[in-house]
């Protein structure tokens, strides 16, 4: 009895990636023994982001608004729809490149074995866009695994049906890698598609 | 101003050990995209935590009521107190050994650079304990670094203070380890204070 608050708490960081009871537990220490303040913060800030953290009617990335920042931005180029899996990877090409072009979210990836299927991706939202004719290039940006590039497919097909351009960001040698420890995939892509030396 | 929620929950989950930047952007992904009631069942277990675990009143590890379970319990021995760290300590020996005695959880170690005194591991509290006159002996469990066998001979010298027998938990190689795996400070330990073999 005089523990379950603690256990409670210890069980309840579990629900976080990669969190197994050891680190859980210790978790629990360091925000009960240190960090107080920290732990009200971070207890707030999640009743608050649940509450109030929707998916963007637009583009599907998360956001507070019906429709978020960059979907709401007049000075993006609304020519240009880049489709991704997650909101990790829209914030990874947003810190990254240049892009000033739009996102479509898809919150996943076709798995038909998990049931996820254009349904799932709101594919039929990502089409109706495709429809209004102001895309040009749809870039699919989707992760280079095997269902990653199954979803790149179906997205390149959907594209083409309403007259839109796919492209997808060339796959290579990561720049600053070490040929020794490229993994023999991007290896033989690499090779495979080598370009001539201007 | 669209992702500040996301942001602010991103920035509150680094006050977790362990967590930097990329790590709290999964995290709060995760709970978004695929655990929002568990999610909200860990907001509502830290502010519960918060607001109603405090320190025991006689052996400072955490609990709910004014004195803990095990220093409430009436089935433990009164007559041996054991010494330890942090209530991690504590728990790791409740949960691998069969001692039946009584904790005293320090809360940290003697580190003078770091302010951290006699008087901020309650020492005066664990003197007052001792002078009652119904701990035989105290069991010094602090961790065997630097800081922890200061501590230890700290504690080692309080006992004896108040007539009370100090003992610790012998080092040596862990059961199961290889030797060629042990560090040297154990090794060497290990040899010098070698027992005849019945």
């Amino acid at each position: 009895m005089t523990a379950s608050l603690l256990e409670q708490l210890i069980e309840a960081f579990r629900v976080l990636p990669g969190v197994g009871q050891k680190t859980a537990q210790r978790m629990a220490y360091h925000i009960l023994e240190r960090q107080r303040e920290g732990g009200a913060r971070l207890s707030a800030a999640l009743a608050e982001a649940i509450e109030h953290i929707r998916h963007c009617e637009r583009c599907r990335d998360f956001s507070e608004t019906d429709v978020c920042a960059i979907c709401a931005s007049a000075s993006r180029d609304a020519h240009q729809l880049c489709a991704v899996e997650t909101p990790a990877d829209r914030l990874a090409i947003e810190q990254a490149t240049e892009y000033r072009g739009l996102y479509f979210v898809l919150q996943g990836r076709l798995s038909p074995l998990d049931g996820i299927g254009p349904r799932e991706l709101g594919l039929d939202r990502l089409a109706a866009r495709l429809a209004e004719g102001e895309v040009q290039e749809l870039i699919i940006a989707t992760n280079p695994t095997v269902e990653g590039e199954a979803t790149a497919h179906y997205l390149a097909q959907l594209a083409r049906q309403h007259g839109v351009r796919p492209s997808r960001p060339t796959h290579g040698l990561p720049l600053g890698g070490e040929l020794e420890y490229a993994d023999r995939g991007t290896l033989s892509h690499a090779f495979g598609s080598r370009s001539e030396v201007p």
